[in-house]
């Protein structure tokens, strides 16, 4: 598979889409994705982080924290992870740490595991993230989410027996990571 | 959140960059995403599926179907799951049986689990998916892949033992259904 030349098709500020020429034995070929890098930029990191946190509080059993947020794209609610841009020169703990401060309000405890870097869908965009495990807490003091003015979320606590419910529910609106998380913990009888 | 108005960016066959303008309370937004479909139509269900399949053969451990295909947003080649759009009037089934003859020549013995519609980025598009667990079987004659001439694609068959060496890799370009669907195996300690 040889790459003869990528194309903007676009000039957009936080996604494009771009044309790519390609050979393939005999088959010449254009295929179309969506990006928010230049394609000459390099791809040492994800874009992304995508937090499972699981929330431990003393004398409550431990709960997953999913966010239900209004979805431009999709135009309605869905259920997700929080999740967010990696910042120019950012490490992933600082993002993990921002990200669950202005969305959730909730405390970093520990980072479990960081995933490798993980694509959304290769077929139609370079975007990826890193899945990150995370134990976290309730802060010191209340604190309030602080939201942009585009973004609607509401933050949802969810012991196991709610998680299994759920990964169950047949139409929920939901992001394909935030269910195979469900169901991983479904599957594992327990939060941890 | 009121949506406004969408504009339609680009004209391409398969995939189309829209900007949708919104109105939440005193702030008025645009928010730019690619899609597959246009935007008044009904989206009663997925676009694709992304299939998990078991192959079981007597007297060997099963093993996880996994494929290695060439990207082109990516422009390399990625670890993911055996997947395709649904055609228009196929039921789930027929697709998820039609994309594993196609892209490895596998016999779909029974669906154990179908998930809700999962969309795979919400941040910046509508494409959605079902997730279908399924044990596959080998043809009764041995029968080559199907692929189109933009498609280079390599079958990976792995026991429990290669799941959880593979999720543990720290550079694998790897999908982020596919890796979720390796930590679940490793974390159970079997393939089922």
């Amino acid at each position: 598979m040889e790459i003869l030349k990528v194309e903007k098709l676009t000039n957009e500020r936080w996604l494009n889409l771009y044309a790519c020429h390609f050979q393939h034995q005999a088959h010449h070929g254009r295929w179309v994705y969506a990006s928010r890098k230049e394609p000459d930029q390099p791809h040492q990191r994800a874009d992304a982080v995508v937090i499972v946190p699981i929330l431990h509080v003393p004398a409550q059993p431990p709960r997953l924290v999913l966010q239900k947020e209004f979805r431009v794209p999709i135009r309605g609610f869905n259920y997700g992870l929080p999740a967010g841009l990696l910042e120019e020169g950012e490490s992933i703990e600082d993002t993990v740490r921002r990200e669950l401060h202005e969305e959730t309000g909730l405390e970093l405890v520990r980072i479990k595991k960081i995933s490798p870097v993980l694509y959304s869908s290769t077929g139609m965009t370079d975007e990826s993230a890193y899945l990150v495990f995370v134990d976290v807490a309730l802060p010191p003091q209340p604190r309030a989410q602080a939201l942009e003015g585009s973004e609607i979320i509401e933050v949802i606590l969810l012991d196991h027996a709610e998680v299994c419910r759920l990964c169950e529910h047949p139409d929920l609106p939901i992001d394909a990571k935030a269910w195979t998380v469900l169901y991983l913990y479904q599957q594992l009888g327990h939060l941890s």
